[in-house]
């Protein structure tokens, strides 16, 4: 698609880093779905532009369309009985140890049809959408046998066919050891690294292997020997690191070259000048802190310090973090783990890239790359952190195309509009 | 209007104390704006409805419309700015003493028409009227001159007529005082008690007279002197009790018989049973937490052993709690604030619906009460707060007529919509 956008505020490229202000009264002119030129609409080249298709942003802020690092969208079942009772005082752990948890979600996950999960997620990839997100991680992991996880994979690939964002799957068949797995983990480990990951990585339907590595799930012996499987197999590593306790996660992250370390609540600061020095992209969750009712934000400012560049993610599942909407961890972000206006925003964009390996395609708003771009009502960078809690979004482009465009309201909710339907006879 | 709500997974009436397991397959029959009965839809006589309009809850939760007790809606401006400025290390104090906080907002708005007032303030009760909030608390209070105060009290009396929402309006000339007040603070406080606060009671405007008490904005001497003045003249006291300091606010407010006591942040516990004793709703204000950046979020914990009710609210304003999502505060009460299921649901309802002193006409589904119901998608108790940052909400009924209805979301986003608009020589 060709087409300029007009009327923009505030554009935000997150191509000058740390520049939080913007270019004000801008355009950007698209071309074949990709960004060819954005800057000050005066300088617009009007030749350029003649009979393009316009899009308004109405004077809001544009930025590049989010990108969400880390989601388990792929799900059966409902775990809202556990947030009770885990803000009842049962932990976590305790939970998961008599059959809640991840194991709970893996028993209605592998009894509902393809179709049925490709509804719910499709549903829910829709929630991001309308929050802004343009680009969208999900992991299986909730299979946990191999036949069950390759056909997550394969829902996550008719998922990217169904809604217009960029879905970017993952294998987490390394998410937790069933029951089955638990007499002999050694065997269990083995068939991960041996049968499973080679399966994954032949079929071409994941793009990163990822493992939980904590004392409840896998070891970080453990965790090394499946990642070093996937790369061996062109699968990068991503981990689940030091969420619970320090359990070694994020030195190995940094040791078999992550694309990204995820949660890192407990990482040692001792492990970021390693981090930083591979290039390994961290990605915090705070979501996740409502949802278990803890308040020890992980604190982004160490890892800032130590260079390491910071994302942001929901965490999106159905035990720990329940909620679709990003801009909210921008909010947290800002509010409880330290991050500056700009770093929040890049944490959502440019960094979340990173952290899928994708920085010189999405995340920036940049001649060359990709037409992803989300408008929000005002002008103000700071407002989509700021008024938090209800959306803000106008629009959402991707690829050039308007993939989400929210309704004008008016008319709805008129005073007088009546009651609606006449249930003859039903009575 | 009469009508009858069918096909309700879960009924939560919050008319059986501590009862959030609710009725399962449940009807609602309305008369005249009014419930006239809720039930299992099994009992209901089916003579009694025959002919009436039907509303579908398709299968999902149904409770009281949500009551909104506490917020700061009317006003012009934005304060985005001092946001960043907080997380940046500068106080609240700090900033109000160098002309942002209040003061800013007061500028703003003194300069804005009433239409702008108005039609800012219809934006956003909308988007609490989307978040399933029929009962909305405005205050005054950037006025801060007689006249200006007038004015914002006739503007949130048009916005009443102008939203689907049941708006109380509040009285809160003592929100600040001005910097031609600060040269003689007794006279500024004689003239608030024997001048504006009579001609508000003569001109029947509001319902209740809020104060501000905290060192940077009025002591308790000055506060009380204030209060009693509206419960001569038949205003109900309220008050901003010990949010940022214990400068015995919620004492006060036991003393005087407040309706509510709000923000209790540094509140002792030693004030809490005459609380208890004076009926006094306790109002928490979670929101404020993100927008300063703090997490030390008010426990509740102390004031229901002390037999107090609990409410939650946004504290919707434009300089400490920006959000307009009254769920999330209920997700914030749960995870943070340590209340109970039924004690979120009841601080978002009868308890909030107290601290307006309607707890006779709204906050509850029984006989008499107003017609004001939310749907949420899903039929589980727990959801509303459990998945919190967007809306689950289907549809809003205030007095028994859809007052809003999530569009079905069909159609939109398909994946090959095309850009739109065509800027025909405008380049």
């Amino acid at each position: 698609m060709d087409a300029c956008v007009r009327d923009i505020g505030t554009l935000l490229t997150m191509d000058r880093p740390g520049d939080s202000e913007g270019i004000r009264d801008a355009a950007v002119l698209i071309r074949q779905g990709r960004i060819a030129w954005a800057g000050p609409a005066r300088d617009l080249d009007p030749a350029s532009v003649r009979g393009l298709p316009t899009v308004s942003a109405e004077g809001g802020l544009v930025t590049p369309g989010l990108v969400e690092c880390h989601t388990h969208l792929v799900f059966a079942g409902n775990r809202a009985g556990e947030f009770e009772d885990r803000l009842s005082g049962r932990s976590y752990e305790e939970i998961a140890q008599a059959g809640g948890g991840i194991l709970a979600t893996v028993r209605a996950t592998r009894q509902a049809s393809d179709d049925e999960l490709l509804r719910l997620a499709e549903e829910r990839a829709r929630d991001f959408l309308e929050q802004g997100v343009t680009t969208l991680e999900v992991k299986s992991g909730y299979g946990l046998d191999l036949e069950q996880e390759l056909r997550l994979l394969r829902v996550i690939g008719r998922l990217g066919q169904r809604v217009p964002v960029t879905v970017v799957p993952t294998f987490l068949g390394a998410h937790a050891i069933p029951p089955e797995g638990r007499g002999d983990r050694a065997a269990w480990v083995r068939d991960l690294r041996d049968r499973w990951v080679p399966a994954v990585a032949r079929q071409g339907i994941a793009r990163f292997c990822d493992v939980f590595c904590e004392s409840m799930a896998f070891l970080v012996g453990e965790a090394e020997e499946i990642l070093q499987a996937g790369l061996q197999h062109g699968l990068r590593p991503k981990i689940h690191a030091d969420q619970l306790s320090d359990c070694g996660g994020s030195a190995l992250a940094a040791r078999v070259g992550a694309v990204s370390a995820d949660h890192l609540d407990r990482a040692p600061e001792s492990s970021f000048p390693a981090l930083a020095r591979a290039g390994t992209v961290a990605v915090l969750l705070p979501g996740c802190m409502a949802a278990l009712g803890r308040r020890d934000f992980p604190d982004a400012r160490p890892l800032r310090r130590a260079g390491v560049r910071v994302a942001l993610s929901t965490d999106f599942n159905p035990g720990t973090s329940p909620t679709r909407n990003l801009p909210l961890m921008g909010t947290f972000g800002m509010a409880w783990c330290g991050l500056t206006l700009w770093e929040t925003w890049a944490a959502l964009t440019i960094w979340a890239a990173a952290a899928l390996g994708m920085e010189g395609e999405v995340g920036r708003v940049a001649p060359g790359m990709a037409a992803d771009l989300v408008a929000f009502r005002g002008e103000d960078p700071r407002g989509p952190f700021y008024e938090y809690g209800t959306s803000r979004v106008s629009w959402v482009m991707r690829g050039g195309r308007l993939a989400f465009r929210r309704d004008a309201r008016e008319g709805a909710g008129a005073p007088e509009s009546p009651a609606v339907g006449r249930g003859e006879g039903d009575g």
